[in-house]
């Protein structure tokens, strides 16, 4: 038997099956400092000590977007080394937060299948648990379109499973102890409380970040992912566009980071209700984004939520919201749009 | 109101108020690594543990620079969102060190306003003090170009604040405890001590440090810094160089990260004379550094300190020492002309 | 006396002559995080607390190359800055693991010197060792050939030491408490025991990796490592190659980390047997690596240890092993020919 890992084709996925990820991962300061490096996030509660204390946590907790990259980096090597594409994400929830020190590991079930009418791949939907210890810090839906190795292998069943369009509000988990009576809004950086955001409303988060190649190549590295697209340049210069794509995962964290301006005091991501990369990105362009509110939710009596659209954008400021057409088609400098709920302080806090 | 944050205009600040800045900062053992991997310092003070334990030190503190970029960082939203240029700095002063795990906040405020002839900008003074906890660690002033949000607006009352040329050995301030008695040369890199500095000195440091792009922009989202023309590359590529401009605090730590060469025993700045930048500085080229000895004072039987000047140039190497002319002006490849106190080993110690 | 370092010069050294090397370093867990990022390793016993404890072991110790490479950039200044070209490496031995917060210094002796024929240069052989305190934590041997800063200068008598082709695995020393009676292969990524490598075996680790200048840059400043040809554009801008060289380490440790896709249980470097840097790297290519099992050892019921040669290449796939010919040439592609013992779990365990 070979050695090395060839990664698995769409024959080789059985309904039902739990893959148990390789390379469980400590999380250390240093993690949290690159991920700063990476995108410059300024969300108080993961920035300082202090004031997540005052927020009743121990300490700033790693960035949940952080420990999705990194559980989403196990799965690589099993689910997606032959991938085609990233389909998409549901049902995404951070049970609870992680600490400095924690190490993570990762399962993940078969939960859907189905072959595509040219018979030469097909999709691979799986549920993926993130844990520490025995404790589950982080489960999500993912879909995508994975290779056959053999064109002529037998199909499995063909089984589409049942995907929430959001996760309920009753389902969301607040870390324990977290308690906002005492948010000080002036060292978040804004005044904008539950209370001042409505349903429908749109934020242009007006800042441009710019993504160089070691970046998006240093914090793959630093998730374990192991994509060949995001390293190989030599087998990129064959493709089409002779470039190495950049890991999706830099383009939800840098457009979250963008968020700051105008949703300063979301820095909690509480669930991924849906994710689709609608296109791919390529290092040297500049990342804009903008935010719509889709739903609101009432948590504790210190603690909202708010169900938040993000769009993000490659080369295109988005002071005019660009977002699909009645068709459902994107203009081409779309990279994103994402589904997600944070928490949020209630003025009445 | 808009929840995006446009920044001050010059018309917006008003002399003698205070602005609390976002976002405090808890710096952690991956800040400082990080530190070390942007400019390379080879200070031993700063580099291990056990050297600084034999200084009177409980470990390695976090490099002042790092403090200053920090600091810095939190005042941009308030201060230089709308900056036309940065103009200088003076009476800045490390009050204490900070260890890794200390978490940093700071305040502004307004000492001096000036509205430039043509009306479309003024210069704003502020004296900035970053603290943690209620503890002063640093101060510094800064004055800056901001311009109007509209030409019309009426402009403030003038008035310029009177500002040291330089801090005065006597307000140095020694972090407790500090004691070079059993200051290990060898270790340290160099013999040269206190004694072996004439006023009037010059240094070439040789060496040159190149400067990419992603360290540029990874070293300035660490520090929060949020100024578009760091990261907005969509947007620069509409100024005639095209380019983003490298943060002015790569520029002073990479010269000053070079000093080692000639100033191996003085890791330790205790204060910012005043500070320049002279031209602007774009990625990919190489920095080159000297240095002049313009004070010297004694603050302890076993610690000296000097004043020093600290120029940088881009691709010009300064075994000539380049310099401004009678007039003022300086070669365009000066990039930097600095004026800082560092502490430094007495010999009778 | 200049105070800037010019570096030593091939008649500078003197035989047996013990070199004491500036800069003590603590590293910490931000380091072990950059070299994550830089290279992606996936080596469990490095990746996870959890998983070091269950080998016996406290936490996951730094990468014994990460503990190399610190070592290595503190000999640079008294040794290498005036060197020609790093020649080779014998006798390295990791004498127990390096724990973050722990700071290292190193001593250099002079082991050996011998003038080239032209009496240009001469070759300069020191046994290094990197302290914790007062305990070694690594020794090898390594020659570098040197400069002469004045040719006239008289060379010293000639002494060439003996080094062995190979440690004796008599000599490899494992970490305290190390146990891999419980080692979850599972959880490592793959089943392959000592007894399943057979000496001649070769493996072809099939990914690619890139590497961008900033990359190498800030992976060789963390080091501390100050070799000018790693960081002076502006100087190698007049080499015929018009580029910096990429610091000979990064290529060691980006191939050491390919070799996971294989060679998965073997995370734990023992000892470098020999290292030959064939052919300089320049940022922008991409990395493959392939390895060949040299020698096997039993050293406790639960541990094995396999010889292990590595090969890196620079844009080059591995499938078909590059190689040298019966006259002992690399084809040009080929940029490392490195030997090393690492760890691996017995199946019995």
């Amino acid at each position: 038997m070979s050695k090395t890992d060839p990664g698995r084709f769409f024959e080789d996925f059985r309904l039902g099956e739990t893959l148990a990820h390789a390379t469980p991962r400590t999380l250390s300061p240093g993690d949290q400092r690159l991920y700063t490096a990476f995108y410059g996030g300024r969300h108080a509660l993961y920035s300082s000590d202090v004031f997540a204390r005052a927020c009743g946590l121990n300490a700033a907790p790693l960035d949940p977007l952080l420990v999705f990259h990194t559980v989403f980096g196990k799965t690589v090597p099993d689910i997606s080394l032959n991938a085609v594409a990233n389909l998409g994400y549901a049902e995404g929830r951070f049970l609870r937060s992680v600490s400095a020190g924690e190490t993570l590991h990762a399962t993940s079930e078969v939960i859907g299948l189905k072959e595509t009418s040219n018979r030469k791949s097909g999709v691979v939907y799986v549920r993926t648990t993130g844990f520490c210890g025995e404790e589950a810090v982080l489960s999500y839906v993912r879909w995508v379109l994975v290779r056959k190795g053999e064109e002529a292998a037998p199909a499995p069943a063909e089984h589409v499973p049942p995907t929430a369009a959001a996760v309920a509000a009753s389902d969301l988990v607040l870390p324990s102890g977290l308690d906002f009576s005492g948010y000080d809004f002036a060292a978040a950086g804004a005044p904008h409380a539950y209370e001042d955001y409505a349903v429908g409303e749109k934020i242009d988060h007006v800042d441009g970040m710019a993504i160089e190649e070691a970046e998006a190549q240093m914090a793959t590295r630093l998730y374990q992912n192991t994509a060949k697209v995001h390293f190989n340049q030599f087998e990129r210069a064959k493709d089409p566009t002779g470039r190495r794509l950049v890991y999706g995962g830099v383009v939800i964290s840098t457009a979250r980071a963008l968020t700051f301006n105008g949703l300063q005091n979301t820095g909690m991501m509480l669930a991924i209700n849906a994710g689709r990369h609608v296109n791919p990105f390529f290092a040297g362009r500049t990342i804009f984004a903008w935010s719509q509110v889709l739903d609101r939710a009432e948590l504790s009596p210190t603690v909202g939520a708010l169900r938040l659209r993000l769009v993000a954008t490659a080369d295109r400021p988005c002071t005019d919201f660009p977002d699909k057409d009645e068709k459902g088609t994107f203009p081409p400098e779309v990279l994103l749009d994402f589904d997600y709920w944070a928490a949020i302080p209630r003025r009445s806090a």
